[in-house]
């Protein structure tokens, strides 16, 4: 039986996005959001959104770049860090031994420990209320080499990403290959036909 | 050591957003979307992309609405299933044996036996290229009696959602929670100040 909660923010998983931008001084910020994704294959591009008061949001408008850092599950208490204080009273990467890699790619650094790394520029700007919603061109992503698997393929599972849980107020991680897509559904299409 | 991989779109995780449309004829749809997620949160809204090409796209566009019902793992055979095959050449529903609820307050079917469903309407359509990005308002989120807590919490544990990994081409499940959001940081900032 299912039980109204209202016109709430929930959605399992949100991703734990940790961004990237240069203030006006050239200083390193990184922040999380959750509240983004994938959003377009060609361009490639993901969504990203913030609220107008955030350090973020003013880097971004004022760069037109940014990059993702997905981290991996044994970084969550710095992660958490990220999304506790602003870049306008502390230097996050200070504060957590974190290195900040500047892109020779885009205008904005990313968080050299963490294994996979999307960098971006500003393709549109999308006001939707609270928050503004970046739409960033994916110009190059960049992957640990412990990442693969012995064929050279991307293993999600060696990424160690973990998930944020809005209402909840956990993350959660360890996910474990439950099934091949596009694939394990293929018995139903055939009965079907 | 970081590779290159090119501009691609991977992300860990991208949800399994199993969306719910009715057609010209009233036929409920069910299909898969991994480009989307929560991108503001008031009016509280969330975004799902699809191309031109799907019938979703053509429904969302003549309804001005949507559902989004989040499947629980034991059905990854069934969400691969919907993501397989066009509405327009089958009854995906019947196929699955899954049941459309008609929603009470959008015009859109959800999937009743998912655990957590967001019932949306249109506020904003974007043209990013081979994408087409629909911004839903969610004015109402439905979830199973079982996914709460003793203390009436929600517990996105309970949910058992699973993600898709694009470029590993698997979906990952069985996550377990790592550490409170929101708290597991604070020593760090507590140290810093």
């Amino acid at each position: 039986m299912k039980r109204s909660i209202g016109a709430k923010t929930v959605l399992y998983p949100t991703p734990v996005l940790v961004v990237g931008t240069y203030d006006a001084q050239d200083r390193p910020n990184a922040t999380t959001a959750a509240w983004g994704g994938i959003c377009c294959s060609k361009p490639p591009c993901l969504s990203v959104s913030f609220r107008a008061a955030t350090m973020a949001h003013s880097n971004i408008m004022a760069r037109g770049a940014f990059t993702v850092s997905i981290p991996s599950d044994g970084y969550v208490r710095e992660v958490d860090y990220f999304g506790l204080v602003s870049g306008r009273d502390a230097d996050k990467f200070e504060a957590t031994g974190l290195t900040p890699v500047h892109s020779a790619i885009v205008d904005a650094p990313y968080v050299g420990e963490f294994p996979l790394v999307l960098e971006c520029r500003v393709l549109h700007v999308h006001e939707l209320g609270l928050h503004t919603q970046f739409i960033g061109e994916i110009v190059d992503v960049k992957v640990e080499g412990e990442c693969f698997d012995e064929a050279g393929e991307l293993d999600a599972g060696r990424v160690a990403s973990f998930f944020y849980a809005p209402q909840d107020g956990n993350y959660y991680g360890k996910a474990v290959r439950i099934a091949k897509a596009h694939s394990v559904g293929r018995d139903i299409k055939d009965a079907a036909e």
